[in-house]
């Protein structure tokens, strides 16, 4: 039982702790960490399922874009949700669409895909509004979405504690993706191509070879058109320079059309060493 | 898990619904069983404990009210109370004092007591506004202030619903009270002339021998001074006549200064007949 003196304080206890984990559906089994990871934090796990149409930049990639509500209800209680919200457009936005602006990082990289971050932030701009959420959780694997989110609820909701879940792979290190329904068993065989890019990175010493390992690498799979391959800071999104001590490689591009992102956290010798002098 | 399609069924699941008993400290077993009768329908049992200087005609009754902090703190827990409020005056009324006029039945029987009830509605009232609660259970014990809250909360919060909690008796009958606390063991035993006297209007017919079966038991009594006892119809707080399906007899008195209250419900033979043929 808690004892309580004031009434600013009372109020405070009478808001339920709320962990959100703001999904386009389509679940799998990294939707499910994500929402695990809600569930460490508080019993209060509500899941949204929406597809934000601001964020595609075709009518064709949102058509196409997979659905699966039955199977999205399962596995979202399955993985502890206490609410799954399907919010309408109506409500999200009752008056009127006032997009956010992502600025400079929202026009780079995954930015290439016309008004897609503004989207983004708009859309969880309005689900952040609705749930007034104590943590809200995204995925590694879409790390500009979530260096953007961050930067968003910071400014806009400084009370949300934004937090990250590992991206999930397949046994091949293929990253789990909604997407990833759409791939055939040969073309996921060639996605793995993207994983091996990461490793083949991450095994060296320095950011320009890094960067030469991964586009050797990522070359050797004819059916893989590159978007792009990058070493860049993920605590700023420009391209790191040695000094950076959050080097990342990103990389995007497709299979066959479908569209493939992953990251992965570089660790090359110099932070090695630092890490090890601690 | 539940699935919730609307924002304003969201916004309705994510209060936090509450069951709020309001005291005055000096918690006794009485006491605990609203707490546990709020348990009962709620996972978040939110117990206030103000002693509440607008409901005192007297500076000098207000002073003596008793007070017993720690234990408070233990009762209310042991029956499973999830937070416990000290209000402080200056919180509850932070932009003045505006009176809730408790109106005809505000001003007979207890109140006598000169602005009592409305001190009490007014107290209850800003407690409702800070914590908004879904359940708030008083005792039957204070019918009068029962009855005058459920008329003020069906007219300004019609979405809390009030409960009542049933008189808790010692083994002699006497009612539990915070007050019992001021009398002497010997007084405690001229105090049960109040039960007895219920129980003898109880066994009666009819209003007449009710009430005078109760007055004379009342008088057999010489430590006990009578302020009144009548049987009212609970519905109106009017006298009750023959017809009235809800038939109460209500006493209150002094021994030696100290001030005593009760009621019970009349089942005479007319109501009790009808039971039965139902």
């Amino acid at each position: 039982m808690k004892v309580i003196k004031s009434a600013t304080e009372l109020s405070r206890a009478l808001i339920q702790p709320i962990a959100f984990v703001p999904t386009m559906g389509a679940l799998h089994v990294g939707h499910q960490s994500l929402i695990k990871r809600a569930r460490e934090v508080s019993e209060n796990v509500i899941v949204s399922v929406y597809v934000n149409p601001l964020q595609f930049e075709n009518q064709e990639d949102l058509n196409s874009y997979p659905s699966s509500p039955e199977i999205d209800e399962e596995l979202a209680a399955a993985a502890g949700a206490t609410i799954l919200w399907r919010p309408n457009q109506s409500e999200l936005y009752p008056n009127g669409i006032t997009k956010i602006s992502a600025g400079g990082v929202g026009a780079i990289y995954e930015g290439n895909r016309a008004g897609h971050f503004d989207g983004v932030l708009t859309v969880v701009h309005a689900l952040f509004s609705n749930i007034k959420p104590t943590w809200a959780i995204f995925g590694e694997k879409d790390l500009q979405q979530l260096f953007l989110i961050r930067k968003m609820a910071s400014e806009f909701f400084p009370a949300i504690k934004v937090l990250s879940g590992e991206t999930f792979r397949e046994s091949s290190g293929l990253a789990l993706s909604s997407r990833n329904s759409r791939l055939s068993a040969e073309n996921k065989n060639y996605a793995t191509i993207v994983f091996r890019s990461l490793q083949a990175a991450q095994s060296q010493p320095a950011i320009a070879e890094m960067k030469r390992e991964m586009l050797a690498t990522l070359r050797s799979e004819p059916s893989f058109t590159l978007d792009y391959a990058e070493i860049i800071d993920d605590t700023t999104f420009d391209l790191a320079v040695e000094e950076s001590r959050n080097k990342r490689a990103i990389i995007a591009g497709w299979i066959n059309g479908i569209r493939l992102i992953d990251n992965m956290a570089m660790q090359n010798i110099r932070s090695a060493s630092k890490v090890a002098a601690i």
